[in-house]
């Protein structure tokens, strides 16, 4: 990349991206400002979360819980905008390159860890806090390692290189790490056959595996690796017993250790499978890890009201699926009656296909849907999701609807009936992220007044910045260049129809 | 209904609605207000309008046109903030509902027009504006008597009552009534033979019926009527030919009629036709009617440049269809093609269906397909539409996607390219309205710090009562109220299968 471009970078990243060359109107750029400096920041990302999802959550929290979500409060009564999301040549953002525009303030191609397609590393924000001393923690539902928390601290060209990733975070040395991913940290599931665990207890960790144990810890710095791969869906702990930590615990567990630091800290939080379950249309798995994320919530304002000298900054990365919850019966009056049969979801696909296994018969699939998904199958769909998983035929299609086979098994479940919904009327507009702008939201001390508006996600960078005092800038790339670049090499990672972007 | 509601109504409306009862806690609302007055107000409803609508507005106007949207630049800099917009009873509203809110201040049953379940009937904001002296306008693309624009001026329980909606209007005296409608006036379409031209003449009005007739009169008082039903969409006016005049064009004829009264004015706008879109699923029909309320909106924003006292509240009314640009490609890096694609369609499924009449064959299907949606259909999916518009056979079903045979139409052109899409990558979470808390923006001199975050769609009623010094309390019923009194009775239109909602 040429020195020119880093010059040029400032007033080219973000607006201009995607805008035609030459006599092009710039897009109008919000760049509103924090007026003060904290001494702590909390980032909370919500992956994958729709305006679809939000509304789905705050009608369920009201008619089935009898309370109003705290993000419902925060988004009435705090500073909140939307932000763009499209990635440096695209319209639609995987996670790293979100990542990337809220960790290090400039646009990048999707599929790499705070870097750009030629190679340039870029500094993460949370590398440049700790360099002015702040404790760092990452507390996320999927993998430790997985682009939403790596993009804040590693550059890595490949964001699907989660054991050497797991390797960049005991060489970064974060004060925290929570989440799964057991397959990069153990010897026995490692390719290199590296003991990560006992490399991160040598250099002082403590290292904890179940609910238990991370409750006992006194160790000062954590990591905690909950399952083989991403931590399982809030409705799988809840009804089906499966034994891992809620994204409450997880934030409890982290807040004293990082707040014991004299020079105060920087955390990510990220409710990391909302956008898995949306990519598999599973509308209680969606739920549930939205709720979860609430408590988490309520656990991290609690702590912003104690802790005044510190920002929370709540953020979706991109939306994924928009299931929507859409108008049935007459007059759309029988519209309400899908969030209440959410009520009998109370497994998710995930957990559904693990307990049907490989090769299950229609008989098996009707059970498994009525007693976990609270819906009874005809004969026809029920044969729909067997031959979905058995043969891989997979219904409507495979492009839009990429996330196989539990795309399938969303849509045999679909609402059928025009007058009463007997199933949620909960529809997808696809198994992958959409463009839509998403939510952003301040909550600290002496914000009442911001207005937020539509901002660009390069923005998180400078608010973050602000808060804490550090000032840089990363090297931004065109998107001519960029387009450039990606003519002669093939990138990125698998299709998304094999790995979740 | 009785007063004991009426009284306990102030706080119930809205926040409480869909709370169970006993023990919950409240939903928090935000109570923004604008600390100031103005003299006049003008709300630019964009009905059925979702932010994925405007996230594909937003980069088409940006790649294929080279400027930013008026919308992105009000976001950005303006206050705004998001609405909540279910109805008494249900978590979906469809539009009169959501009209009423606005209008009326209060929650209501899906499917009267500024009326309560039990008749009980409201005083719409733009009477209360009309009895204080105010000058009215409505301008719309749909039917002038449709359900958005009629709930701001009078109270009928049956929105689909519009030839009578039609005397209504001429009882009311607006000063300004723009859109489509003639089966409504036209002596020869009403059933009771009517004439409502002649009747509006006679009270004084320039009665116009095209583009010719709206830019030569100079009548004080305007009825425009210009089409059977509902004014067509933009993308067949600017690229079939069709010959009825731009929103902007109304808006622009409405303007000046009312700034010429001495005590102000209140202007309704609204683009209708989005929501028709999104029902039927026809990504450029949508594309193009958010771009012509764009150009209208520019036409408003200049228009509060000019006239400092003006007010422009800009909100949807709701979501429909949810139409997403979803990810394509490895690493989603072809998501921006599907953006470029819709250059290629040029009319709506309304145009082609006008086109290709009652029986046409699969290649008159592959023909319109080609020339007006720029899609080389197969053989297969040519027959799926031949069947959908001759015998009925919908896909992918009549429930979800409920508006037929259109939502079969645009499922036939779904993209089938994983790797590179060569049809636009837009899915559709079904043909319904749905429930995700949609667009408030907030245009004047004077509010530049005003923090909207999240409110209800009553608090239209209350933002637009202090822009104007208008302060009154309709009626409040009980959700319990209402949901009693629909056990005793049906209501509601037609199936949404027949009516768009």
């Amino acid at each position: 990349m040429k020195r020119r471009d880093i010059l040029k970078g400032s007033l080219a990243a973000g607006a201009l991206a995607l805008l035609p060359k030459g006599g092009a109107q710039g897009a109008p750029q919000n760049v509103p400002s924090l007026g003060r400096r904290y001494r702590n920041l909390i980032v909370f990302v919500y992956d994958g979360f729709s305006w679809e999802d939000y509304a789905i959550a705050q009608a369920y929290a009201r008619r089935r819980l009898g309370r109003a979500l705290a993000l419902e409060r925060l988004l009435a009564r705090y500073p909140n905008g939307l932000m763009n999301t499209y990635s440096l040549t695209s319209y639609v953002t995987e996670s790293s390159a979100a990542g990337n525009a809220m960790s290090c303030g400039v646009k990048t191609v999707n599929g790499g860890l705070a870097v750009h397609a030629d190679g340039t590393p870029l500094k993460p924000f949370f590398a440049a806090a700790k360099e002015m001393g702040k404790a760092v923690g990452l507390v996320t539902t999927t993998t430790v390692t997985h682009a939403t928390p790596a993009s804040f601290v590693v550059s890595n060209p490949d964001r699907n290189a989660e054991a050497q990733i797991a390797e960049q975070y005991l060489a970064f040395g974060a004060e925290v790490y929570l989440g799964g991913g057991d397959r990069f940290f153990n010897p026995e599931r490692r390719q290199d056959k590296k003991d990560m665990y006992a490399a991160f207890a040598q250099a002082g960790y403590g290292v904890v595996k179940t609910p238990e144990e991370l409750a006992r810890s006194n160790a000062s710095k954590l990591l905690g690796v909950f399952s083989d791969s991403h931590v399982p869906y809030e409705v799988d702990r809840r009804f089906q017993g499966l034994r891992v930590p809620s994204l409450k615990e997880m934030v409890q567990a982290a807040l004293p250790r990082l707040a014991a630091h004299r020079n105060g800290f920087v955390l990510q939080v990220e409710a990391g499978r909302i956008d898995h379950s949306n990519h598999l249309n599973d509308p209680a798995a969606t739920l549930w890890d939205v709720l979860a994320a609430d408590e988490a919530l309520e656990a991290l304002t609690a702590f912003v009201d104690r802790n005044p000298d510190t920002l929370l900054l709540l953020a979706a990365d991109h939306a994924t699926g928009v299931g929507a919850l859409y108008g049935a019966g007459r007059s759309y009056l029988e519209s309400s009656v899908g969030i209440d049969l959410l009520e009998g979801q109370k497994a998710s696909f995930e957990h559904m296909r693990r307990v049907l296994g490989a090769n299950p018969d229609a008989g098996q699939v009707k059970e498994a849907y009525r007693a976990m998904k609270g819906v009874a199958l005809s004969d026809e769909e029920a044969q729909m999701v067997v031959e979905a998983i058995t043969k891989r035929v997979y219904l409507p299609d495979s492009v839009r609807y990429g996330i196989q086979p539990d795309n399938t098994m969303s849509w045999a479940m679909v609402q059928k009936n025009a007058q009463k919904p007997e199933r949620p009327n909960i529809g997808w507009s696809s198994g992958q992220h959409t463009a839509s702008p998403v939510m952003l939201v301040l909550y600290g001390q002496g914000l009442r007044f911001l207005n937020l508006g539509l901002v660009d996600n390069t923005h998180v960078f400078r608010l973050m910045g602000e808060a804490l005092g550090i000032r840089y800038q990363n090297p931004v790339m065109s998107e001519e260049e960029a387009l450039e670049i990606l003519k002669s090499r093939p990138v990125g990672m698998r299709h998304p129809e094999d790995v979740w972007a």
